[in-house]
């Protein structure tokens, strides 16, 4: 009944519920691992450009400090599941290189783990099919993200219906341990599991049932409407903030997010969400704890606060927005990375595939 | 409305909507090509094993004289479509090789076209995967096929409800300009069709429009009941000759096959099917024309013309059977031809998906 639990868990309660699932699940925090020397993680992120605060708070920071905990990191540029929602080619392709300018600026190290393009390994497709084939229907109907994503459509793609399956291979592909998800992955990451045990009794043991490694960082709100999450498709250009703002942009969205009409700065999420924001991202950026942060601004009203926020969140972006724009103009080095990144996933997705072929019957 | 068509073509007025489909969908019956030369041919065939009677004259036959009408043949046993269905992976193992055995064994000849394996060349999935992402789920849901499927089986895998992508991707793949198909795989052919338009206009004109190759050959039908086509998966053994049966168990299946209460010989399927149907393979396996063999059959009973009948199907399955039995022993030849096969089917797949990834936006 894991998914009941998930399904009770609104906006605001992210906390409790995901005790619940670190409980239910077996998943882990990422600072309550297990001999994290054997495991191996593996995730993916869309090829969406440039990220924002929030995935950068919220994803990409444990991504980085991830490659120091485990002995293998696999860290993929998801094109094939972006092509699940229509895409231009060429912006497809530019989102591409500015996502993976944006991880090697965020920190991530192509010496310490396998960056790569999802697409330039074919055998993400292959055992996608193979899993498909050991999926049923009514499992992936129920999934949320169909039922979510093809109502705001109208109307879905196969790509769209079935991408679980390829998030699935995605990681069985590289025998994952831990896989780092948001909350709203956690059943896809359950597919997963279901699918490596699918596999296993069928055709005997092999992959490893991949963990959720939970993030503890709490979500970031947009500016203009802090009861929903940042993102990217926000049509309110002042209420997400790239990793390549510059600082003027930065300190002018900051000033004009929405608070309340008290001045005083405490954190309340519930009761004042807009604040409560800042106090958050304050406390990401700065490294200090929430409390630490409300005890500093005592005495300073939220426009005077807005101000040390900006200048928090500048002081953190302004060495990445940099490393972003410097690596932006070497499309070749960029290249070299995935295309490197590409042939180190190969050797290690290419033995695992072609034991699943054999198992299969296919030779 | 092509589709209609389709919908009311009930057993038995096979020619009918045959004739229907070739005015209407522009398709072209094998004795009526236009320029074959300047073609490419690409057929699946699930790996079954040894193939029966039905699928010799139905299919294989035309296979093999196809080779020498178009410059460029490929056939490929669809091992990746075979595991929509549950499989015991080492009888897949043995099937494909006997199939790949029987085709040999009937006239496919890997100098004239390449023959290979579909889980050999990782390019068919995927293509598959892009094509999926090009396609609505409402249009692969009318597709009868699935409707049928998961009906018999009560419930469907993700593999058996999106083969009919893999489908067109692997004509496509090839840039296939022709395609054999059953009556009953005409509306899969026009998914391929759509799926090449809405393609080219996404990306530009890349793939031609596969047309269709219908057989004019009559269905063979069950030798235990003639209202419904021959088949492997008939529980009744007795219902179906397979190329490998010994002319003893010839004779003695087409002994019992089942006729009706009048002794003489005629064509009429609509109210006499089962010595029909005796006439059919009489007429396919000697080359004789249906009238020559009804002639040749008067003042014959029917009990003396199954004598006939199977000593003809003897005739001409002795030597495939003989050479399938011969091959069968041979798997390192099975093996190596395979392997060439599907190394030219990488050299032609290889340039396509390339060119599709461009467009795609993934390099």
């Amino acid at each position: 009944m894991r998914r009941a639990g998930m399904e009770r868990g609104e906006e605001g309660r992210g906390d409790n519920v995901a005790s619940r699932i670190v409980m239910e699940a077996g998943c882990y925090r990422i600072n309550q691992l297990d001999d994290p020397s054997r495991g191996r993680v593996f995730s993916g992120i869309q090829p969406t450009g440039v990220p924002h605060l929030g995935n950068y708070l919220g994803a990409l920071e444990s991504w980085v400090s991830l490659q120091g905990s485990y002995d293998s990191v696999l860290y993929s540029i998801v094109d094939l599941h972006a092509i699940t929602q229509p895409q231009d080619p060429r912006q497809l392709r530019q989102n591409t290189l500015d996502m993976a300018a944006s991880l090697l600026a965020c920190g991530i190290n192509p010496d310490r783990c396998v960056l790569f393009q999802q697409s330039q390994v074919s055998e993400h497709t292959e055992l996608s099919w193979i899993l498909g084939c050991l999926t049923s229907m009514p499992r992936l109907r129920h999934l949320p993200q169909w039922k979510m994503k093809s109502k705001q459509k109208n109307k879905g793609s196969v790509g769209l219906f079935t991408y679980p399956v390829l998030q699935a291979a995605d990681i069985l592909l590289y025998k994952a341990t831990h896989v780092p998800v948001g909350e709203d992955q956690v059943q896809h990451l359950e597919l997963a599991q279901d699918l490596a045990r699918i596999f296993n009794n069928h055709y005997g043991e092999l992959f490893p049932e991949p963990r959720a490694l939970l993030s503890s960082m709490r979500k970031v709100k947009s500016l203009r409407d802090p009861t929903s999450k940042m993102s990217k498709s926000d049509p309110q250009k002042l209420a997400t903030i790239s990793l390549t703002d510059s600082p003027d942009d930065i300190g002018f969205k900051i000033r004009r997010a929405v608070t309340d009409f008290t001045s005083e700065v405490t954190y309340d999420p519930e009761t004042r969400p807009g604040v409560s924001n800042l106090v958050s991202i304050h406390s990401a950026v700065s490294g200090l704890r929430v409390d630490e942060v409300v005890q500093q601004a005592r005495g300073v009203d939220t426009g005077r606060y807005k101000q040390v926020v900006a200048e928090a969140v500048i002081q953190r972006l302004q060495p990445i927005r940099q490393e972003i724009l410097r690596l932006r103009d070497d499309r070749a080095h960029l290249e070299n990375i995935l295309e490197h990144g590409a042939q180190k996933a190969r050797e290690l997705a290419s033995p695992v595939l072609k034991e699943v072929r054999q198992r299969v019957g296919f030779h």
